[in-house]
């Protein structure tokens, strides 16, 4: 297929630009100037920025700064006012952003033959302009397409100069100078690989679009060697480069391993080498690739967002973070225009306010400015993970119009990234979180903190399974945090069934996270007449060949209103534990469950919340608060309330999280500010079934039976409970 | 005046509706149905929340809850249905809804007779309907306009009963058998005053009038009695009633005692009961009253909000209640129509999305419609505070479009619900605290919150003076927290000068608040072209008779990004103080501060500030968290850093908060993250003057000289400061 492909394609490609403009593309635009608002008003936009950075004068400082500092941010600021200057010469036809370019250009060509490895050495991977060779292959992704727009207008000269003093080594530096950065499957590699591949195709050097598609040829294999989130640098099997990228992190529903925040960081190197490719060697067919998992990522992506469009902030995600960041312009336009123009897509695109100014950037105006855009609807959807969509997944169940989302994470490791919270939820109604999942803990690009880089409390506290609402056996985390452990297992599905109405599940189980024992996790959302809002139930089986203490945290979001059960609140403050992220909790309050139901109720954003949780008079509640050991002030002073279980072997957890009401301070109004739940209480808990009740303040009752060994669709069950008979079919039965 | 006046009237005011509907008003609304967008939607939406209460049928529980119970709620959602029905009775014409009036008032008629003080015991003050004579009265001034409108639909037999059975006696019982709480100065008995005013309006009882206007005769003086708040019962002078409510809490400036939490509160009684007293008295001229003081407070309170249209939470104020309530409504609509019709209003009432249903509703509805609204500008504005103006005062210096607003009280104690923090601030970007006010400790109307009532950490926190941003002496508040003493005092204004657009200024002096110690405060906002923001200058000048400990807090809001300072993080938390709200405060870091300039940044709402302030190596830094020794959690967890400044007799501390830069999670950039001042230093302080230098990162140098002893605007002065000479008019120097 090699060989075919770069015969073909390199009879064509002469021409420039090429890869993210092409001359055709161009033309038309140039023809539809002041005919379509939201291309003009990008292009108005883009103008403004540019001209403002040409004011300013050009600046190619001696590299010295970690992220956040002068000389980072300027060599990120160049390289997009590079790009952009070059798409402006070529819609615009003035030359002033041509020399723009040029001079930058031939500036960088003079500083880079100066350089060494960065003075900073942090990093793994040290670049040149950068401390890390990651953002020195973002410099290349952008000033690959600047040189492209220019291309043409330069001299023979100049492109000599600057390809043999600046992009041949600079593409050298990136890849063959540093094979534990390039030739990985993981985020950074994608973009070292779009890097070399992108600069490849505009210098017409297959050499390294070969590279950049296979990765390095006799580079190691697992050495060991980790990099600086802990992760491996090398692959067991050797299989690199950007089609690696694409096989192994990708499941086939589009879920990339990571998690969605760098699915958005991955997705501009993936999706603009992608039509870099398939502009200048379309015979690759490089989107139809996998079944076409390019496009179905951003599909994925898109889903993995909240109400306000921010994206979960599974494993290491910046809470915030969103679909209307610059790599998910280009991911909506390029999936609409080459994926067969969803007009959902162009509600998105419209509310991003802006487009890719190039042929996808220009359809996609095109098709808003005639009308075409229909809402995006988020539905509940499951996302399979690894490679071959075996190793779990991610389930979201949403009610309405996304008024409650459930995001269950059952998934793999997740690369470096990775969290050790197997079985883990976060729950959201609209926006706002109700039990939140704490992200990481880094304040990406603000220098101050930590040189603006993951802080030490992200592996102490962040990844730690204490900090997710899910289960914490013996004070350890799942796999001890060992990322070697964690890495060769991940959940399995039980089953995800959200085609009913009023009861959506979805149910896995978790048997490596603690050795001997089992953990079966079921969450549904159940939507009942009398209640404004769908309950969540959550049922948490463990199984194991030991006795043990298990703590399961609810980090409830906003204030206290009431707890059932009493509690003492201490004098003082010590932290609840020693390590495992235990270290860093405060313990606020402790006390006794009650017998039978302990209910505790809370207030957010306005909105009240209870929880209603089976339980023994022998359990314990903590509250907890985090904070301790942080004395930077790292971490978020946020809330949990922790339930433990000690001195215990099979146990099943059954709690019950109601959202209700309402509350504004303008009207001062509390409405429906109570608990509508008389009673949850498990009447059958046995190998095979898990039966719970649902008791409602009005005398509604519910019955929810989980088979706890078969989920077939189509398997007959049959169970007595309190000397009623229930038979049903399929995994669950809800009534 | 009072016989003069009742003569007058009583020979009008014959027909009915008469009260805030008129007969004439009534027939123009109905020409104009359809006519008036803004006031049609009004008319439709309370059309749709009446018929829903009719479908739902009357029900009159028998008292038994404190507020957020159900017989609390129902009654209250009964005033506003009656209110509501009997205005859509006049204004459709349709019986209907008489009849829902008048079966619910005979209902009343039945139960009111049958009821004793409410069965909660907590008020002292018992209503009958609710379980504080407050609440009675709330729903009187709404019922006695119900009873106005239905007034000629009823039989003579009906009203005979009504009055007898129901209104009169119910008059009775929240005046003369509840003197402590009618006849005072307080928010109470204004409520109390327009109910029985109203009511007596209706039945054109001039006894009830007169009672309303001029209180009880022969009520008791001061006793020593206090009410839940705290607050002194009976006045000194005995002057109570309407007119004494406008007399004592209101300023000539129309600034109210209470703040403006209260001051929205008592807004709906005193201006419903004024436009009663206009339609039916007009020859009272009550808007004239005191130079117009109730059209004045509409206008100070307006100006008394973020700019999101929030309410400064001065003294006991619930954060978030704002503009947009329904008595600033009632407040606006009226303000406009019987104050000169300012379009200032128009666009307050558009953003408030509904109109009064009566004539000063039509005509803004009218003037909306016809598109005569302008901007409402917010500026700088300095509201004094006492019956004449004379007892201090809040001073409000705002920059651009709200961008910045400090708020700067040097008020007097402010009744009952008045805090312990003369001289403090609290500052402001845009909709956002920056330096937070605590506000209230207390859940309103959230039943589960100790009934909605004030908590106990209202006096234990929120009160104390450590719990703002003002000096503490020794760690005792101000007054040592006695009412007694500080309802004696209040501070003095030096100058306030908003004059000046590159620097805004307000300086005030305290000499009570601890005898023997004298603060001077002068804070100014200066704009510094070289800064995106202007800063704000904070010189707080001390000066003792004796040595003492000088606390100066600062509540920042949002997370630590980084000191100047090293501190040290405990290993575990204990409480700052035993008393005077340090009882409630975690020590999360203490350490030295640096000689010369300590500065610290935190970043908040995506924006940054810094502190820059002078410091020796002596003075502490204690990083602080609110809910120490809080068992229910009624406390925000919010923190604060506290400079302190022990064994010293004459200081003075000198601090500049700098709003800078902005960081995008979205985008990931932190622009202007750094501080760009250099030093900030005391160069000359004695006193007659005070002198600052503030040096710029990029090398400016500004010099401020405060003169601590002549305000005079016409005053030369002369100072040489290094040798330089300075010389210049007026209580300060800037350059």
């Amino acid at each position: 297929m090699c060989l075919a492909l770069f015969i073909s394609s390199s009879l064509q490609a002469q021409e420039h630009p090429k890869l993210i403009l092409t001359k055709a593309g161009v033309e038309k635009m140039r023809d539809e100037l002041g005919k379509v608002p939201l291309f003009d008003a990008s292009l108005a936009e883009l103008k403004k920025e540019v001209d403002a950075e040409i004011a300013l004068g050009i600046d190619t400082p001696v590299p010295k700064d970690y992220s956040g500092g002068y000389t980072h941010t300027r060599h990120k600021k160049n390289w997009f006012a590079l790009q952009k200057a070059g798409v402006l010469y070529q819609i615009l036809d003035d030359e002033k952003y041509a020399i723009y370019v040029r001079d930058m250009l031939l500036q960088y060509a003079e500083l880079y033959p100066t350089l060494d490895a960065h003075p900073k050495t942090r990093s793994y991977a040290r670049g040149k302009l950068f401390w890390q060779c990651l953002n020195d292959s973002n410099w290349l992704v952008y000033v690959s397409q600047a040189y492209d727009c220019v291309y043409d207008f330069l001299t023979k000269k100049e492109r000599k100069k600057l390809e043999k003093k600046l992009f041949r080594p600079f593409a050298d530096w990136i890849s063959v100078e540093n094979p534990q950065f390039y030739n990985r499957v993981h985020n950074h590699s994608t973009w070292g690989n779009a890097a070399v591949g992108m600069i490849g195709l505009v210098m017409d050097d297959d050499e390294l679009v070969e590279r950049a598609l296979y990765g390095l040829k006799n580079a190691p294999v697992n050495t060991g060697e980790k990099d600086n989130d802990g992760g491996f640098i090398y692959s067991d099997d050797g299989k690199a480069g950007f089609l690696a990228n694409l096989d192994e992190p990708f499941s086939p529903d589009g879920y990339y391993t990571e998690g969605p925040y760098y699915q958005r960081y991955a997705m501009y190197p993936f999706l603009i080498f992608a039509e870099g490719l398939e502009n200048v060697k379309p015979d690759l067919k490089i989107l139809e690739y996998k079944e076409g998992v390019l496009l179905k990522a951003v599909h994925a992506l898109l889903n993995l967002s909240d109400a306000d469009g921010e994206f979960f902030p599974l494993n290491d995600g910046q809470k915030g973070m969103s679909i209307y960041t610059s790599s998910l312009v280009s991911a909506v336009d390029i999936a609409y225009h080459y994926g067969g123009n969803n007009p959902q897509l162009l509600s998105i695109a419209q509310e991003q306010g802006k487009v890719l100014l190039d042929d996808s950037g220009l359809a996609v105006a095109m098709g808003l400015r005639d009308g075409k855009a229909t809402p995006f609807e988020k539905k509940s959807i499951n996302l399979s993970d690894g490679p071959k969509g075996k190793q779990g997944g991610v389930g979201i169940l949403r009610y309405g119009n996304e008024d409650l989302t459930l995001v269950f994470k059952y998934a793999a490791q997740g690369l470096s990234h990775g969290h050790y919270d197997k079985l883990s939820y976060s729950f959201f109604e609209r926006g706002d979180e109700v039990l939140q999942d704490y992200g990481l803990s880094r304040f990406v690009n603000i220098e101050q903190k930590g040189g603006g880089n993951y802080l030490k409390q992200n592996k102490t506290w962040a990844k730690q399974t204490i900090a997710h609402n899910t289960l914490v056996q013996n004070e350890t985390s799942h796999f001890k945090g060992k990322y070697e452990t964690g890495s060769r297992h991940h959940s399995e599905l039980y089953f995800f069934d959200a085609s009913q109405s009023e009861v959506q599940v979805v149910s896995a189980k978790e048997r490596n996270a603690y050795p001997g024992t089992e953990m079966h996790r079921t969450m549904a959302l159940i939507k009942e007449d009398a209640f404004e809002k769908p309950l969540l139930l959550d049922i948490l089986k463990v199984t194991s060949n030991s006795s043990n203490q298990y703590d399961l945290p609810f980090y409830f979001m906003g204030q206290v209103i009431q707890t059932s059960f009493d509690y003492e609140a201490p004098k003082e403050l010590h932290p609840l534990g020693k390590k495992h992220g235990y270290q860093h909790l405060w313990t606020e309050g402790l006390g006794n469950a009650n017998e039978e139901n302990s209910k505790f109720s809370w207030i957010n954003e306005r909105r009240f919340y209870t929880l209603t949780t089976t339980t023994t008079a022998a359990d314990e509640m903590h509250f907890v608060r985090i904070g301790a050991n942080d004395p930077e002030f790292n971490l978020r002073r946020d809330a949990g309330l922790i339930l433990r279980r000690k001195d215990t072997q099979h146990t099943t957890f059954v709690s019950l999280i109601e959202a209700h009401g309402s509350y504004s301070p303008v009207s001062e109004f509390a409405v429906n500010s109570k608990s509508s739940i008389a009673a949850v209480e498990k009447v059958h808990d046995d190998e095979d079934y898990t039966a719970v009740t649902i008791e409602t303040s009005n005398g509604g009752m519910h019955l929810f039976i989980l088979s706890n060994k078969d989920a077939n669709n189509t398997s007959k069950h049959k169970l007595q409970i309190n000397g009623n008979d229930y038979s049903w079919s399929g995994p669950y039965y809800f009534k």
